[in-house]
C-alpha cells in the first residue's frame, strides 16, 4: 500500500468516520478542527460504527486548529458543511500543498468549482459523495448508523493528475473498509444524488418528517415524485445522462430503507444552518440557465430559507458545525 | 326594515358575530349548532367586539342542535366550516324551507355550487367572503378582533330571487352594523379572496409563521408572490376578471394590517381540519381544466394535506369546530 498523507478538514460525522479508517488503515492522518482540538488530544478519536468500533489513542492522534499547522499532504479531505463554503480560501486553503489533491467530501452542486477558485494551487479537485447515516456525538465521537459508501469522481478530465488521484482514493477508501466506486461523470453523480437530497431534506425540515412518514402518505409520495421529476428534467436539460426511470429506483430504494431523518433535518433540530446553498440555489441557478426553472423546488428552497433564518436569528450564532 | 328570518347554521366566530348584529338589529335569528347549544341556552351569547360588544340574554336566544328543528326562515346563513360540506345536506338541507336564500358564509371556491346539488329546494344560493379576524373563546362567546367586511355576490344571474336576495342581504347586514357590499361576479370575487387567502393561509401553517413575518423576510415575500402570480394567472385563465396589480394591492394592504395568524393558522394550532378541499383542491382543478396548473401552490396543497393528515391522526376526531 501506498502511505498517502491525509488532511481531514472538520471532523464531524463524515470527518471522523473516513478518517478514522484511513488513519487505522495505516495512512499519516491530520485533522484541522475550529473547535474541540483539546478534547481529541486529551481523548482520542472513538468510532461507534455497524461495520466495526475503531479508536485512535490519544496519543497517536493528530488534530490542529490552524490549517496552516497540518503538515503537507497528499489529499485534503474536505468535510465541512457547505455553509462554510464562503471561507474555503481561509479554512482549507493554508492546508494545501501545491499539487495536493482536494476531496471534497460534501453535499450539493458546484462545490468542486467553488474549492477549485479558492485553493488555486490545488492539483485535481475530486468530489465525494456519501450515502450514510452518521453523527458526530461529542468531539472524536462519531456514532455510525448504517450505510456508508462512497462515490468519487474528478472535477476535470485528464490534467492535473487525471483519473489517477480519483482512483487512488478509491482504492485507500477500499482498503480502510469502506465501500467506494469511481464514477467517470462527477456532474452526473452529483444530480443524481440531488435527485434524492432535494426532495426528502427539504420536505425533512418543512414538514418534520422521516422518510418513511412521507412515502407513506399518498400526497407526499406524489409530491416527492413531482419535485424528484423537475430535478431530473433539469439535470438532462444541463446536459447530465439521468435515465427518467431513476426516479422509481430512488423510491425503491428509500422505502426500503431504514426509517432515516435526513441530514438537513438533523442540522435543522440541532440548531446547525442548513445547506441550502449547495443543495437548493446551486441546482436552481443551473436549471434556470437551462431553461426549466424547477417551481416546484423553488418553494421547498425559499421556505427552507425563511425556517433557517428564523432558526438562525433565535440561535444567535448560525453554526456549531464544521472545523 | 323588513324583519327578514335568519336561520345561522353553525356558532363558531363567523356564525356567532354577524348572527349577533342581526339579531340585536330585530331579525328573528335561530342557531343550529351540533354541540354547545344546552351552554348557549343557559348562558345566551356574548359578542366582544372592536366594534361594540353585544349581548344576547338566556331567554333571548334561539337554538337548536337539529336543523329539522328551525323554524321556517327567508334566509339560512351557512357558517361552517368547509370541512363539513360533504355533509351539507344532512346539515344545512332540512333547515332550508323551499325557496329560501342559502347564504355561504365560507371560504373557498366552489362552496355555493355545492350546496345547490346538496340542497335543491334553496331559492338563491349567496357566497359571502368575510375578511374578519375573530375567534370563538367558548360556547356562545365570540371575541372579534379586528376587521369584519363581507362582500356578497350571488351563485346565478337573475332567476330564483335574483340580485333581490343579495342586496337584501347586504342592506340587513348593513343595518345591523356590519360594513358590507354587493359584488356582481361572484366567481372573480372568489378568486380575488384567493389571491391572499393561497399564499398566506398555507404557508402560516407549514412555517408556522404570521403574515407580516412573511412579508419581511425577503425569501418569503417572494415566494408569497410567486403564489399570487399563479392563482392570478389561473383565474384570468378561468374566465375571472383578476387585474395582474391586484398582487401589488393585496401586498401592500397586508403591510399595512395588524400582525396577523391566518384561519387557517388558528385552526391547525387547535387542531381542528384544515379547509384545505375549497381554499386548495378546488381553485387547483379549476387551474389544471383552464391549462395553467399552479405548480407552486400544489407543493403548499400537498404539505398541508400531510400535516392536516398527522395532526388528524394524533387527534382522533379531525373536528372540534362546525355546530
Amino acid at each position: 500500500m501506498t502511505t498517502r498523507r491525509y488532511t481531514v478538514i472538520g471532523a464531524g460525522a463524515v470527518g471522523l468516520l473516513y478518517g478514522t479508517r484511513l488513519a487505522v488503515a495505516g495512512h499519516p492522518v491530520c485533522w484541522v478542527v475550529r473547535t474541540g482540538a483539546r478534547d481529541i488530544r486529551a481523548n482520542g478519536v472513538s468510532l461507534s460504527s455497524v461495520d466495526g468500533d475503531l479508536r485512535i489513542e490519544p496519543d497517536q492522534v493528530d488534530v490542529v486548529d490552524d490549517p496552516a499547522a497540518a503538515p503537507p499532504s497528499d489529499v485534503v479531505l474536505v468535510a465541512l458543511k457547505t455553509t462554510a463554503n464562503d471561507r474555503l480560501a481561509d479554512l482549507v486553503g493554508p492546508a494545501v500543498a501545491a499539487g495536493a489533491t482536494v476531496a471534497m467530501f460534501q453535499n450539493g452542486l458546484g462545490v468542486e468549482e467553488r474549492v477549485r477558485v479558492a485553493v488555486p494551487q490545488a492539483g485535481q479537485i475530486l468530489g465525494a459523495m456519501c450515502f450514510v447515516c452518521a453523527h458526530r456525538r461529542s468531539p472524536g465521537v462519531c456514532d455510525h448508523i448504517d450505510y456508508g459508501s462512497v462515490t468519487v469522481g474528478q472535477l476535470e478530465d485528464g490534467g492535473r493528475g487525471g483519473i489517477g488521484a480519483a482512483r487512488s482514493l478509491v482504492d485507500d477508501l477500499l482498503a480502510s473498509g469502506t465501500d467506494a466506486s469511481l464514477v467517470d461523470d462527477l456532474g452526473a453523480a452529483r444530480w443524481r444524488k440531488l435527485v434524492w437530497n432535494i426532495p426528502f431534506n427539504g420536505l425533512s425540515v418543512v414538514l418534520d418528517a422521516t422518510t418513511d412518514e412521507m412515502l407513506a402518505d399518498a400526497t407526499t409520495r406524489s409530491l416527492v415524485v413531482g419535485l424528484m421529476d423537475e430535478v431530473i428534467l433539469a439535470a438532462r436539460s444541463a446536459g447530465h445522462e439521468v435515465a427518467p426511470t431513476f426516479r422509481d429506483e430512488m423510491l425503491a430504494t428509500t422505502d426500503a430503507m431504514t426509517p432515516y431523518a435526513p441530514s438537513m433535518k438533523l442540522d435543522h433540530d440541532a440548531g446547525r444552518r442548513l445547506e441550502i446553498d449547495a443543495i437548493y440555489d446551486a441546482p436552481l441557478a443551473v436549471a434556470v440557465s437551462a431553461g426549466v426553472p424547477m417551481r416546484k423546488v423553488s418553494v421547498l428552497r425559499d421556505q427552507l430559507r425563511f425556517l433557517d433564518g428564523r432558526a438562525t436569528r433565535s440561535a444567535g450564532t448560525g453554526s456549531v458545525s464544521g472545523p
